[in-house]
Protein backbone atom coordinates (compact mmCIF):
# COMPACT_ATOMS: atom_id res chain seq x y z
CA UNK A 1 0.00 0.00 0.00
CA UNK A 2 1.54 3.18 -1.08
CA UNK A 3 1.70 6.08 1.08
CA UNK A 4 -0.96 8.84 0.56
CA UNK A 5 1.16 11.39 0.41
CA UNK A 6 3.56 9.84 -2.09
CA UNK A 7 0.57 9.25 -4.50
CA UNK A 8 -0.75 13.02 -4.10
CA UNK A 9 3.31 14.24 -5.07
CA UNK A 10 3.50 11.61 -7.66
CA UNK A 11 0.27 12.79 -9.23
CA UNK A 12 1.43 16.22 -8.99
CA UNK A 13 4.62 15.50 -11.07
CA UNK A 14 2.67 13.54 -13.48
CA UNK A 15 0.06 16.71 -14.24
CA UNK A 16 3.15 19.04 -13.41
CA UNK A 17 0.83 21.40 -11.97
CA UNK A 18 -0.53 22.21 -8.59
CA UNK A 19 -4.01 22.88 -9.35
CA UNK A 20 -6.60 21.06 -7.66
CA UNK A 21 -9.97 21.60 -9.49
CA UNK A 22 -12.99 22.11 -6.86
CA UNK A 23 -16.16 20.34 -7.64
CA UNK A 24 -18.89 22.46 -6.31
CA UNK A 25 -21.84 21.94 -8.83
CA UNK A 26 -24.70 24.46 -8.69
CA UNK A 27 -27.81 23.28 -10.54
CA UNK A 28 -28.69 27.61 -11.72
CA UNK A 29 -25.44 27.63 -13.33
CA UNK A 30 -25.07 23.85 -15.39
CA UNK A 31 -25.08 24.76 -19.37
CA UNK A 32 -28.36 24.72 -20.96
CA UNK A 33 -27.37 22.43 -23.14
CA UNK A 34 -27.48 19.51 -20.46
CA UNK A 35 -30.70 20.86 -18.38
CA UNK A 36 -32.19 20.93 -22.12
CA UNK A 37 -31.30 17.25 -22.58
CA UNK A 38 -32.29 15.79 -18.83
CA UNK A 39 -35.65 15.53 -17.51
CA UNK A 40 -34.36 16.90 -14.00
CA UNK A 41 -31.61 19.33 -12.75
CA UNK A 42 -29.96 16.55 -10.89
CA UNK A 43 -29.34 14.01 -13.74
CA UNK A 44 -28.25 17.06 -15.46
CA UNK A 45 -25.80 17.60 -12.69
CA UNK A 46 -24.60 14.36 -12.42
CA UNK A 47 -23.50 14.47 -16.36
CA UNK A 48 -21.79 18.04 -15.11
CA UNK A 49 -19.53 16.72 -13.29
CA UNK A 50 -18.25 13.50 -14.91
CA UNK A 51 -17.85 15.76 -18.09
CA UNK A 52 -16.08 18.05 -15.94
CA UNK A 53 -14.06 15.12 -14.35
CA UNK A 54 -12.83 13.89 -18.19
CA UNK A 55 -11.41 17.36 -18.59
CA UNK A 56 -9.91 17.39 -15.31
CA UNK A 57 -8.43 14.04 -15.79
CA UNK A 58 -6.60 15.26 -18.20
CA UNK A 59 -5.04 18.36 -17.07
CA UNK A 60 -4.60 17.91 -13.13
CA UNK A 61 -3.90 15.45 -10.77
CA UNK A 62 -6.22 16.22 -7.89
CA UNK A 63 -9.78 17.09 -7.43
CA UNK A 64 -11.71 18.34 -4.35
CA UNK A 65 -15.92 17.92 -4.57
CA UNK A 66 -17.52 19.85 -2.10
CA UNK A 67 -19.87 18.03 0.14
CA UNK A 68 -22.28 20.84 0.85
CA UNK A 69 -23.35 21.31 -2.93
CA UNK A 70 -24.04 17.52 -2.98
CA UNK A 71 -25.90 17.31 0.30
CA UNK A 72 -27.92 20.24 -1.28
CA UNK A 73 -29.70 17.88 -3.73
CA UNK A 74 -30.25 15.64 -0.69
CA UNK A 75 -30.08 11.64 -0.97
CA UNK A 76 -29.88 11.88 -4.62
CA UNK A 77 -27.14 14.35 -4.40
CA UNK A 78 -25.49 11.80 -2.34
CA UNK A 79 -25.31 9.00 -4.66
CA UNK A 80 -24.20 11.52 -7.20
CA UNK A 81 -20.86 12.25 -4.96
CA UNK A 82 -20.53 8.96 -4.62
CA UNK A 83 -20.35 7.74 -8.42
CA UNK A 84 -18.40 11.14 -8.66
CA UNK A 85 -15.41 10.17 -6.15
CA UNK A 86 -15.58 6.56 -8.27
CA UNK A 87 -15.04 8.05 -10.95
CA UNK A 88 -12.23 10.22 -10.04
CA UNK A 89 -10.50 7.20 -8.61
CA UNK A 90 -10.94 5.19 -11.96
CA UNK A 91 -9.44 8.17 -14.10
CA UNK A 92 -6.58 8.30 -11.84
CA UNK A 93 -7.05 11.56 -10.09
CA UNK A 94 -6.26 11.98 -6.33
CA UNK A 95 -9.65 12.92 -4.49
CA UNK A 96 -9.59 15.44 -1.70
CA UNK A 97 -13.49 14.63 -0.21
CA UNK A 98 -14.23 18.54 1.42
CA UNK A 99 -16.47 17.86 4.22
CA UNK A 100 -14.61 19.32 7.18
CA UNK A 101 -15.96 17.32 9.87
CA UNK A 102 -15.17 17.46 13.48
CA UNK A 103 -16.93 15.19 15.65
CA UNK A 104 -15.51 12.38 18.40
CA UNK A 105 -15.30 8.99 18.88
CA UNK A 106 -17.77 6.49 17.26
CA UNK A 107 -19.49 9.81 15.35
CA UNK A 108 -16.39 10.48 13.56
CA UNK A 109 -15.40 7.03 12.99
CA UNK A 110 -18.39 6.59 11.39
CA UNK A 111 -17.70 10.04 9.36
CA UNK A 112 -14.08 8.09 8.41
CA UNK A 113 -16.09 5.45 7.27
CA UNK A 114 -18.27 7.40 4.85
CA UNK A 115 -15.47 9.17 3.64
CA UNK A 116 -13.19 6.33 2.96
CA UNK A 117 -15.42 3.74 2.31
CA UNK A 118 -18.33 5.07 1.01
CA UNK A 119 -16.60 7.19 -1.05
CA UNK A 120 -13.29 6.11 -1.43
CA UNK A 121 -11.66 9.56 -0.89
CA UNK A 122 -8.38 9.52 -1.01
CA UNK A 123 -8.08 12.41 1.85
CA UNK A 124 -10.72 14.10 3.71
CA UNK A 125 -10.72 17.74 5.51
CA UNK A 126 -11.00 18.02 8.73
CA UNK A 127 -11.57 20.82 11.66
CA UNK A 128 -9.59 21.24 14.51
CA UNK A 129 -11.88 22.38 17.21
CA UNK A 130 -12.40 19.52 19.16
CA UNK A 131 -8.62 18.04 19.38
CA UNK A 132 -6.16 15.39 18.94
CA UNK A 133 -8.50 12.81 20.02
CA UNK A 134 -11.58 13.59 18.12
CA UNK A 135 -9.19 13.01 15.24
CA UNK A 136 -8.12 9.74 16.05
CA UNK A 137 -10.83 7.62 14.06
CA UNK A 138 -10.23 9.46 10.90
CA UNK A 139 -6.71 9.00 11.52
CA UNK A 140 -6.68 5.16 12.54
CA UNK A 141 -8.72 4.26 9.43
CA UNK A 142 -6.68 6.66 7.34
CA UNK A 143 -3.45 4.75 8.19
CA UNK A 144 -5.48 1.26 7.82
CA UNK A 145 -6.40 2.63 4.47
CA UNK A 146 -3.33 4.59 3.12
CA UNK A 147 -5.63 7.49 2.83
CA UNK A 148 -4.66 10.96 4.71
CA UNK A 149 -6.31 14.36 6.04
CA UNK A 150 -6.71 18.08 5.42
CA UNK A 151 -6.96 19.44 8.78
CA UNK A 152 -7.99 23.18 8.65
CA UNK A 153 -5.18 25.69 10.33
CA UNK A 154 -5.55 29.19 8.48
CA UNK A 155 -8.99 29.30 6.78
CA UNK A 156 -9.54 32.00 3.72
CA UNK A 157 -12.53 34.24 4.21
CA UNK A 158 -11.89 37.89 5.67
CA UNK A 159 -13.03 36.71 9.27
CA UNK A 160 -11.06 33.73 9.92
CA UNK A 161 -9.13 35.64 12.28
CA UNK A 162 -12.01 36.00 15.03
CA UNK A 163 -10.85 33.07 16.56
CA UNK A 164 -7.82 32.04 14.50
CA UNK A 165 -5.79 34.69 15.25
CA UNK A 166 -6.67 34.97 19.69
CA UNK A 167 -3.34 35.02 20.94
CA UNK A 168 -2.51 32.31 23.48
CA UNK A 169 1.00 31.91 24.82
CA UNK A 170 2.85 34.76 22.58
CA UNK A 171 0.92 33.08 19.28
CA UNK A 172 -1.77 32.58 17.08
CA UNK A 173 -4.40 30.23 18.00
CA UNK A 174 -3.63 29.17 13.99
CA UNK A 175 -0.53 28.65 14.88
CA UNK A 176 -0.83 26.27 17.67
CA UNK A 177 -2.70 23.96 15.58
CA UNK A 178 0.20 24.26 12.63
CA UNK A 179 2.43 22.80 15.28
CA UNK A 180 -0.02 20.01 16.39
CA UNK A 181 -0.60 19.24 12.29
CA UNK A 182 3.07 19.11 11.60
CA UNK A 183 3.98 16.73 14.75
CA UNK A 184 0.69 14.03 14.10
CA UNK A 185 1.93 14.34 10.53
CA UNK A 186 5.54 13.23 11.51
CA UNK A 187 3.63 9.68 12.51
CA UNK A 188 3.50 8.43 9.60
CA UNK A 189 5.82 9.56 7.00
CA UNK A 190 5.92 9.06 3.47
CA UNK A 191 9.25 8.05 1.19
CA UNK A 192 9.06 11.63 -0.12
CA UNK A 193 9.28 13.36 3.52
CA UNK A 194 5.77 14.17 3.99
CA UNK A 195 3.29 13.00 6.52
CA UNK A 196 -0.20 11.90 6.13
CA UNK A 197 -1.92 14.56 7.89
CA UNK A 198 -1.88 17.96 5.92
CA UNK A 199 -2.86 21.48 6.58
CA UNK A 200 -5.75 23.83 5.19
CA UNK A 201 -4.34 27.17 4.63
CA UNK A 202 -6.13 29.84 2.34
CA UNK A 203 -4.21 31.57 0.27
CA UNK A 204 -5.55 34.89 0.50
CA UNK A 205 -2.38 36.14 3.13
CA UNK A 206 0.89 35.07 1.48
CA UNK A 207 3.19 36.10 4.16
CA UNK A 208 1.64 33.81 6.32
CA UNK A 209 1.80 30.93 4.12
CA UNK A 210 5.09 31.34 3.59
CA UNK A 211 5.60 31.20 7.43
CA UNK A 212 3.47 28.41 7.97
CA UNK A 213 5.69 26.35 5.07
CA UNK A 214 8.64 27.17 7.19
CA UNK A 215 6.76 25.73 10.13
CA UNK A 216 5.43 23.10 8.31
CA UNK A 217 8.20 21.26 6.04
CA UNK A 218 6.38 18.01 6.04
CA UNK A 219 3.33 18.71 5.47
CA UNK A 220 1.35 18.95 2.20
CA UNK A 221 -0.44 22.45 2.03
CA UNK A 222 -4.16 22.33 0.39
CA UNK A 223 -4.59 25.95 -0.21
CA UNK A 224 -8.08 27.32 -1.18
CA UNK A 225 -8.58 31.26 -2.11
CA UNK A 226 -7.12 31.20 -5.53
CA UNK A 227 -9.00 32.17 -8.60
CA UNK A 228 -12.92 33.36 -7.59
CA UNK A 229 -12.37 33.93 -4.05
CA UNK A 230 -9.55 36.66 -4.90
CA UNK A 231 -5.76 35.46 -4.51
CA UNK A 232 -3.68 35.93 -7.95
CA UNK A 233 -0.92 32.77 -8.58
CA UNK A 234 1.70 34.81 -7.60
CA UNK A 235 -0.11 35.21 -3.38
CA UNK A 236 0.12 31.24 -3.34
CA UNK A 237 4.26 31.04 -4.39
CA UNK A 238 5.15 31.03 -0.35
CA UNK A 239 3.38 27.18 -0.47
CA UNK A 240 5.52 25.51 -2.07
CA UNK A 241 9.07 23.17 -0.99
CA UNK A 242 11.68 22.00 -3.34
CA UNK A 243 10.32 20.72 -6.25
CA UNK A 244 7.02 22.18 -6.84
CA UNK A 245 5.78 20.17 -4.41
CA UNK A 246 4.17 20.35 -1.10
CA UNK A 247 1.32 22.50 -1.49
CA UNK A 248 -2.29 21.78 -3.91
CA UNK A 249 -4.17 24.86 -5.16
CA UNK A 250 -7.41 25.13 -5.73
CA UNK A 251 -10.00 26.63 -7.80
CA UNK A 252 -13.55 25.74 -7.91
CA UNK A 253 -15.90 28.62 -9.69
CA UNK A 254 -12.79 29.73 -11.77
CA UNK A 255 -12.14 26.69 -13.43
CA UNK A 256 -15.62 24.65 -13.22
CA UNK A 257 -17.88 27.61 -14.29
CA UNK A 258 -16.15 30.12 -16.56
CA UNK A 259 -19.34 30.03 -19.08
CA UNK A 260 -22.56 31.34 -18.81
CA UNK A 261 -25.52 28.72 -18.84
CA UNK A 262 -26.22 29.56 -22.80
CA UNK A 263 -22.59 29.10 -23.67
CA UNK A 264 -22.56 25.55 -26.25
CA UNK A 265 -19.15 25.38 -25.80
CA UNK A 266 -19.17 25.35 -22.37
CA UNK A 267 -16.75 22.16 -22.42
CA UNK A 268 -13.86 24.31 -24.36
CA UNK A 269 -14.83 27.12 -21.83
CA UNK A 270 -13.68 25.11 -18.74
CA UNK A 271 -10.69 22.76 -20.69
CA UNK A 272 -9.40 26.61 -21.44
CA UNK A 273 -9.75 27.83 -17.80
CA UNK A 274 -7.97 24.71 -16.53
CA UNK A 275 -5.12 25.00 -19.01
CA UNK A 276 -4.61 28.73 -18.07
CA UNK A 277 -4.72 27.79 -14.39
CA UNK A 278 -2.69 24.60 -14.69
CA UNK A 279 0.16 26.56 -16.28
CA UNK A 280 -0.53 29.95 -14.58
CA UNK A 281 0.32 27.63 -11.07
CA UNK A 282 2.92 25.56 -12.78
CA UNK A 283 5.03 28.38 -13.71
CA UNK A 284 4.44 29.68 -9.78
CA UNK A 285 5.56 25.96 -8.45
CA UNK A 286 8.21 26.33 -10.58
CA UNK A 287 7.69 23.02 -11.87
CA UNK A 288 8.52 24.00 -15.76
CA UNK A 289 11.96 25.24 -14.78
CA UNK A 290 12.45 22.05 -12.70
CA UNK A 291 10.85 19.84 -15.03
CA UNK A 292 13.54 21.27 -17.93
CA UNK A 293 16.06 20.69 -15.47
CA UNK A 294 15.45 17.38 -14.73
CA UNK A 295 15.16 16.50 -18.99
CA UNK B 1 -43.58 32.66 12.63
CA UNK B 2 -42.53 31.93 16.18
CA UNK B 3 -38.85 32.14 17.60
CA UNK B 4 -37.15 29.08 17.50
CA UNK B 5 -36.03 29.22 21.23
CA UNK B 6 -39.41 29.92 22.50
CA UNK B 7 -40.38 27.21 20.47
CA UNK B 8 -37.84 24.92 22.30
CA UNK B 9 -39.22 26.46 25.50
CA UNK B 10 -42.79 25.22 24.68
CA UNK B 11 -41.96 21.63 24.14
CA UNK B 12 -39.11 20.95 26.96
CA UNK B 13 -42.25 22.49 29.53
CA UNK B 14 -45.02 20.67 27.77
CA UNK B 15 -43.14 17.27 28.67
CA UNK B 16 -41.60 18.88 31.70
CA UNK B 17 -38.29 17.13 31.03
CA UNK B 18 -35.20 18.57 28.91
CA UNK B 19 -34.16 15.66 27.98
CA UNK B 20 -32.85 15.60 24.09
CA UNK B 21 -33.02 11.83 22.70
CA UNK B 22 -30.12 11.65 20.09
CA UNK B 23 -30.61 9.18 17.43
CA UNK B 24 -27.01 7.58 15.92
CA UNK B 25 -28.57 4.42 14.64
CA UNK B 26 -26.01 1.32 13.97
CA UNK B 27 -27.00 -0.92 12.29
CA UNK B 28 -24.86 -3.80 14.42
CA UNK B 29 -27.17 -2.86 17.01
CA UNK B 30 -30.60 -3.17 15.60
CA UNK B 31 -33.35 -5.53 17.46
CA UNK B 32 -33.11 -9.28 15.50
CA UNK B 33 -36.88 -8.74 15.09
CA UNK B 34 -36.37 -5.74 13.10
CA UNK B 35 -33.98 -7.14 10.88
CA UNK B 36 -35.33 -10.31 10.28
CA UNK B 37 -38.28 -8.80 9.05
CA UNK B 38 -36.81 -6.88 6.74
CA UNK B 39 -34.76 -8.07 3.74
CA UNK B 40 -31.59 -5.31 4.04
CA UNK B 41 -30.34 -4.01 7.20
CA UNK B 42 -31.26 -0.22 5.85
CA UNK B 43 -34.70 -0.71 5.57
CA UNK B 44 -34.46 -2.15 9.11
CA UNK B 45 -32.84 1.07 10.35
CA UNK B 46 -35.54 3.38 9.10
CA UNK B 47 -38.54 1.18 10.82
CA UNK B 48 -36.47 1.32 14.10
CA UNK B 49 -35.89 4.96 13.47
CA UNK B 50 -39.42 5.37 13.27
CA UNK B 51 -40.41 3.32 16.40
CA UNK B 52 -37.99 4.85 18.54
CA UNK B 53 -39.48 8.15 16.82
CA UNK B 54 -42.96 7.29 18.28
CA UNK B 55 -42.07 6.15 21.92
CA UNK B 56 -39.56 9.78 21.93
CA UNK B 57 -42.78 11.57 20.92
CA UNK B 58 -44.69 10.88 24.12
CA UNK B 59 -41.71 11.47 26.63
CA UNK B 60 -39.61 14.39 25.19
CA UNK B 61 -39.92 17.21 23.38
CA UNK B 62 -36.25 17.38 21.88
CA UNK B 63 -34.92 14.92 19.48
CA UNK B 64 -31.38 15.17 17.75
CA UNK B 65 -30.45 12.85 15.16
CA UNK B 66 -26.73 12.06 14.70
CA UNK B 67 -25.91 13.07 10.44
CA UNK B 68 -22.58 10.79 10.68
CA UNK B 69 -24.90 7.61 11.37
CA UNK B 70 -26.81 8.12 8.33
CA UNK B 71 -24.02 9.25 6.02
CA UNK B 72 -22.60 6.17 6.98
CA UNK B 73 -25.18 4.24 4.90
CA UNK B 74 -24.93 6.63 2.21
CA UNK B 75 -27.79 7.46 -0.24
CA UNK B 76 -30.37 5.41 1.36
CA UNK B 77 -29.01 6.99 4.86
CA UNK B 78 -29.29 10.34 3.35
CA UNK B 79 -33.26 9.41 2.55
CA UNK B 80 -33.70 7.93 5.54
CA UNK B 81 -32.46 10.96 7.62
CA UNK B 82 -34.97 12.73 5.77
CA UNK B 83 -37.65 11.07 6.11
CA UNK B 84 -36.86 10.88 10.34
CA UNK B 85 -36.69 14.44 10.46
CA UNK B 86 -39.77 14.82 8.66
CA UNK B 87 -41.62 12.24 11.33
CA UNK B 88 -39.86 14.17 14.13
CA UNK B 89 -41.70 17.43 13.11
CA UNK B 90 -44.88 15.89 12.07
CA UNK B 91 -45.02 14.51 15.68
CA UNK B 92 -44.35 17.73 17.21
CA UNK B 93 -41.21 16.86 18.05
CA UNK B 94 -38.11 20.31 17.82
CA UNK B 95 -35.26 18.95 16.05
CA UNK B 96 -31.91 19.47 16.02
CA UNK B 97 -29.71 18.37 13.17
CA UNK B 98 -26.45 17.49 14.62
CA UNK B 99 -23.80 18.14 11.93
CA UNK B 100 -20.97 20.27 13.24
CA UNK B 101 -20.68 21.85 9.85
CA UNK B 102 -18.42 24.63 9.59
CA UNK B 103 -17.57 26.53 6.09
CA UNK B 104 -17.46 29.37 4.70
CA UNK B 105 -19.62 31.83 1.99
CA UNK B 106 -21.92 29.96 -0.46
CA UNK B 107 -20.99 26.60 1.00
CA UNK B 108 -22.16 27.65 4.67
CA UNK B 109 -25.47 28.48 2.36
CA UNK B 110 -25.65 25.17 0.74
CA UNK B 111 -24.99 23.45 4.30
CA UNK B 112 -27.99 25.74 5.51
CA UNK B 113 -30.43 24.94 2.81
CA UNK B 114 -30.09 21.25 2.82
CA UNK B 115 -30.32 21.49 7.13
CA UNK B 116 -33.00 23.84 6.90
CA UNK B 117 -34.96 22.73 3.73
CA UNK B 118 -34.17 19.64 2.75
CA UNK B 119 -34.16 18.18 6.39
CA UNK B 120 -36.62 21.03 7.88
CA UNK B 121 -34.35 21.05 11.52
CA UNK B 122 -35.62 23.64 13.98
CA UNK B 123 -31.83 23.96 14.77
CA UNK B 124 -28.18 22.49 14.07
CA UNK B 125 -24.71 22.69 14.81
CA UNK B 126 -22.01 23.98 13.52
CA UNK B 127 -18.75 24.50 14.58
CA UNK B 128 -16.66 28.60 15.08
CA UNK B 129 -13.24 27.66 14.17
CA UNK B 130 -13.37 29.96 10.68
CA UNK B 131 -15.32 32.62 12.57
CA UNK B 132 -18.46 34.46 12.76
CA UNK B 133 -18.46 35.52 8.89
CA UNK B 134 -18.48 31.88 8.18
CA UNK B 135 -22.15 31.94 10.04
CA UNK B 136 -22.96 34.47 8.72
CA UNK B 137 -24.84 31.95 5.65
CA UNK B 138 -26.66 29.93 8.40
CA UNK B 139 -27.66 32.81 10.93
CA UNK B 140 -29.60 34.82 7.65
CA UNK B 141 -31.22 31.05 6.64
CA UNK B 142 -32.47 30.56 10.18
CA UNK B 143 -33.52 33.96 10.46
CA UNK B 144 -35.32 33.44 7.41
CA UNK B 145 -37.19 30.47 8.73
CA UNK B 146 -37.52 30.73 11.88
CA UNK B 147 -34.84 28.20 12.97
CA UNK B 148 -31.65 28.38 14.88
CA UNK B 149 -28.18 27.27 15.62
CA UNK B 150 -26.28 25.70 18.34
CA UNK B 151 -22.38 26.91 18.20
CA UNK B 152 -19.65 24.32 19.82
CA UNK B 153 -18.16 25.73 22.32
CA UNK B 154 -17.31 23.22 24.98
CA UNK B 155 -17.18 20.04 24.01
CA UNK B 156 -17.67 16.67 25.94
CA UNK B 157 -14.31 14.55 24.75
CA UNK B 158 -11.83 14.33 27.04
CA UNK B 159 -9.02 15.87 24.78
CA UNK B 160 -11.29 18.76 24.10
CA UNK B 161 -9.17 21.41 26.02
CA UNK B 162 -5.76 20.69 23.46
CA UNK B 163 -7.11 24.14 21.77
CA UNK B 164 -10.38 24.88 23.62
CA UNK B 165 -8.58 25.46 27.06
CA UNK B 166 -5.48 27.85 25.10
CA UNK B 167 -5.06 30.82 27.07
CA UNK B 168 -5.90 33.64 24.91
CA UNK B 169 -5.35 37.03 26.79
CA UNK B 170 -6.35 35.77 30.28
CA UNK B 171 -9.32 33.33 29.64
CA UNK B 172 -9.31 30.03 27.63
CA UNK B 173 -10.24 29.59 23.87
CA UNK B 174 -14.08 28.54 24.76
CA UNK B 175 -14.66 31.28 26.59
CA UNK B 176 -14.27 33.92 24.02
CA UNK B 177 -16.38 31.77 21.91
CA UNK B 178 -18.79 31.67 24.92
CA UNK B 179 -18.57 35.41 24.42
CA UNK B 180 -18.97 35.34 21.35
CA UNK B 181 -22.29 33.53 20.65
CA UNK B 182 -24.11 35.43 23.81
CA UNK B 183 -23.20 38.78 21.34
CA UNK B 184 -24.68 36.65 18.25
CA UNK B 185 -27.72 35.58 19.94
CA UNK B 186 -28.23 38.95 21.44
CA UNK B 187 -29.37 40.00 17.68
CA UNK B 188 -32.52 38.06 17.83
CA UNK B 189 -34.21 37.08 21.13
CA UNK B 190 -37.34 35.70 21.50
CA UNK B 191 -40.32 36.55 24.24
CA UNK B 192 -39.01 34.33 26.87
CA UNK B 193 -35.41 35.85 26.62
CA UNK B 194 -33.42 33.31 25.09
CA UNK B 195 -31.57 34.40 21.67
CA UNK B 196 -31.59 31.93 18.77
CA UNK B 197 -28.11 31.23 18.87
CA UNK B 198 -27.52 28.29 21.67
CA UNK B 199 -24.22 26.82 22.62
CA UNK B 200 -23.01 23.11 22.86
CA UNK B 201 -21.47 22.83 26.25
CA UNK B 202 -20.26 18.89 27.20
CA UNK B 203 -21.61 17.52 30.47
CA UNK B 204 -18.58 16.64 31.48
CA UNK B 205 -16.63 19.84 33.77
CA UNK B 206 -19.75 20.44 35.93
CA UNK B 207 -18.25 23.56 36.89
CA UNK B 208 -17.62 24.64 33.90
CA UNK B 209 -21.18 24.71 32.80
CA UNK B 210 -21.82 26.53 35.32
CA UNK B 211 -19.46 29.20 34.71
CA UNK B 212 -21.03 28.93 31.12
CA UNK B 213 -24.59 29.35 32.35
CA UNK B 214 -23.59 32.60 34.09
CA UNK B 215 -21.87 33.75 31.23
CA UNK B 216 -24.53 33.13 29.07
CA UNK B 217 -27.59 33.42 30.48
CA UNK B 218 -29.81 34.20 27.38
CA UNK B 219 -28.15 30.74 25.35
CA UNK B 220 -30.28 27.77 25.60
CA UNK B 221 -27.44 24.91 26.08
CA UNK B 222 -26.95 21.71 24.09
CA UNK B 223 -25.51 19.22 26.48
CA UNK B 224 -24.02 16.35 25.56
CA UNK B 225 -21.89 14.03 27.66
CA UNK B 226 -25.01 12.81 29.73
CA UNK B 227 -25.43 8.65 30.09
CA UNK B 228 -23.00 6.16 28.17
CA UNK B 229 -20.77 9.13 27.60
CA UNK B 230 -20.00 9.08 31.66
CA UNK B 231 -21.66 12.43 33.17
CA UNK B 232 -24.41 11.54 35.53
CA UNK B 233 -27.37 13.48 36.02
CA UNK B 234 -26.44 15.87 38.82
CA UNK B 235 -23.40 16.66 36.72
CA UNK B 236 -25.54 18.84 34.70
CA UNK B 237 -27.68 20.62 36.84
CA UNK B 238 -25.64 23.87 36.30
CA UNK B 239 -26.70 23.91 33.21
CA UNK B 240 -30.36 25.17 33.73
CA UNK B 241 -31.68 28.69 34.39
CA UNK B 242 -34.90 29.71 36.36
CA UNK B 243 -38.28 27.14 35.55
CA UNK B 244 -35.72 24.29 34.35
CA UNK B 245 -35.19 26.08 31.30
CA UNK B 246 -32.16 27.13 29.47
CA UNK B 247 -30.85 23.31 28.61
CA UNK B 248 -31.89 19.98 26.58
CA UNK B 249 -29.19 17.53 27.50
CA UNK B 250 -28.64 14.91 25.04
CA UNK B 251 -28.52 11.05 25.56
CA UNK B 252 -27.97 8.79 22.90
CA UNK B 253 -26.76 5.16 23.30
CA UNK B 254 -28.09 5.43 26.75
CA UNK B 255 -31.79 5.64 25.75
CA UNK B 256 -32.03 4.26 22.14
CA UNK B 257 -29.85 1.43 22.86
CA UNK B 258 -30.69 0.16 25.96
CA UNK B 259 -31.19 -3.75 24.86
CA UNK B 260 -29.74 -6.22 23.27
CA UNK B 261 -30.25 -7.64 19.94
CA UNK B 262 -31.83 -10.56 20.47
CA UNK B 263 -34.58 -8.78 23.21
CA UNK B 264 -38.08 -8.96 21.77
CA UNK B 265 -39.16 -6.67 24.42
CA UNK B 266 -36.78 -3.76 23.08
CA UNK B 267 -39.57 -1.10 22.89
CA UNK B 268 -40.36 -1.06 26.16
CA UNK B 269 -36.68 -1.22 27.17
CA UNK B 270 -36.15 2.02 25.47
CA UNK B 271 -39.46 3.48 26.91
CA UNK B 272 -38.85 2.94 30.17
CA UNK B 273 -34.39 4.07 29.68
CA UNK B 274 -36.25 7.48 28.52
CA UNK B 275 -39.30 7.70 30.88
CA UNK B 276 -36.04 7.33 33.79
CA UNK B 277 -33.60 9.60 32.28
CA UNK B 278 -36.76 12.20 31.24
CA UNK B 279 -37.45 12.34 35.21
CA UNK B 280 -33.99 12.05 36.79
CA UNK B 281 -33.60 15.56 34.43
CA UNK B 282 -37.00 16.48 35.42
CA UNK B 283 -35.56 16.60 38.77
CA UNK B 284 -32.46 17.84 38.55
CA UNK B 285 -33.47 20.70 36.68
CA UNK B 286 -36.30 21.11 38.99
CA UNK B 287 -39.59 21.15 36.26
CA UNK B 288 -41.17 18.96 38.85
CA UNK B 289 -40.63 21.17 41.99
CA UNK B 290 -41.68 24.70 39.83
CA UNK B 291 -44.83 22.27 37.98
CA UNK B 292 -46.16 21.95 41.69
CA UNK B 293 -45.45 25.63 42.83
CA UNK B 294 -47.32 26.26 39.58
CA UNK B 295 -50.50 23.85 39.89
Amino acid sequence: MSHVMDRLAEVVRRQMTPLCVGLDPRLDWLPRTLTAKHSDRVAACEEFCLRVLEIAAAQVGVVKPQSAFFELLGADGFRILRTVMHRARDLGLFTILDVKRGDISSTAAAYAEAAFDYFVADAVTVSPYLGRDSLDPFLEAARKKGRGLFVLVRTSNSGAGQFQDLCCGGKPLYEHVAEAVASWSKENVGALGFGDVGAVIGATRPEELRQLRRMLPGCWFLVPGYGAQGAAAGDVAGAFGSEGLGAVVNSSRGVVFPFQPADVDWEEKVERAMRRSAAELQVVAKMNRISSEIS
